[in-house]
């Protein structure tokens, strides 16, 4: 993460901060990563470029805060999910987040532009897997080794392919629009995996 | 499908399509969808503009014609999956041979570019859904019917649900290169799949 590049806590900074994470979620709608620029970053938040390069190291690590953000996520803030003890009921509140994230205007446009970019810049979709991704989904993870304590979910699954069955499925249908994407379809999609991988299960 | 396009039967007809449907491959992946153009594609083809406009109504039926063809379909043939009455056999053979096409070069170039384009074309999204996606996501249903009647999969089951589940973990790896693309991995989610609609399960 990058929190040495964090700014200050004043109201001030923090009023920069933001302006600057919103400037940057609207330019890369608008003109995609590829064209993105701290200059046309700077000039929309009202700030100086100084103020960008003071706090983030380049274009990539602002445009991941920037998206970080969007799901209320603190840079270097450890991320955590529901574990009330019951498996099934604490996955559909986080996928029924996501759908509704994706669902979101003011996520979509982003996300989609960034998504593109990291289709065609592998060395990006490193950077965005190492920076963005991973951190949530270790602590996907950490939820789904309590269930494996708790006997909820197979103590030999292969975790990685539990989160592809989880979250590929809707990722698919928002960025393809292929069908419709609701809370009943994430529902449908924790049942089918947390059945998948049931202790119980043949 | 596009079969009252199709060009006829003779050597030399046959000689120009593959041309024609080879160039659209190749530059697609050099200058994108918005960028091609019936042009561009003739003068790499070899033929003249009027050849392709005789055979395909536009740019879209010509691209997706190019993509059938990498999966050695022909336009207006129906597609059918094996039915050998073991359902996770043959279930593996289809998304084994999926994960082969998006692991060719061949495919991943144009695939790619295509794919980019309708995520932010929703038209041509749906265009692309029905000329090129429903049939074969037909003749996959009618594989899974034929798996109920055998009492091999619920008769409940949402089978749009199923093939998300079957076939969006391999499109997510292979378009953000989020892990291996491998024969074990298909085999994996099929077995996961199959478990998550077995009638045994809870």
């Amino acid at each position: 993460m990058v929190t040495e590049h964090r700014p200050g806590s004043s109201r001030r900074s923090e009023r920069s901060r933001q302006a600057i994470l919103g400037a940057t979620r609207a330019l890369i709608a608008e003109v995609g990563y590829a064209k993105l620029s701290i200059e046309a970053i700077a000039s929309r938040a009202g700030v100086g470029k100084q103020t960008i390069y003071r706090w983030w190291p380049s274009k990539g690590a602002v445009v991941f805060d920037a998206i970080l953000a969007l799901s209320e996520q603190s840079p270097g803030e450890p991320v955590a999910l529901p574990d009330t003890g019951d498996l099934e009921a604490d996955l559909k509140q986080v996928v029924r987040a996501t759908v509704a994230e994706f669902s979101d205007p003011a996520f979509d446009a982003p996300i989609r532009a960034l998504t593109t970019e990291l289709v065609h810049d592998a060395e990006l979709a490193a950077l965005y897997e190492k920076r963005v991704a991973a951190p949530v989904d270790e602590a996907k993870k950490e939820r789904l080794r309590s269930a494996q304590r708790a006997g909820q979910l197979r103590a030999d699954a292969d975790l990685d392919l539990v989160l592809d069955l989880l979250y590929a499925p809707v990722f698919r249908r928002w960025l393809l629009r292929t069908g419709p994407l609701t809370a009943e379809f994430a529902d449908a999609v924790v049942e089918a995996t947390v059945r998948a991988f049931s202790p119980a299960a043949g």
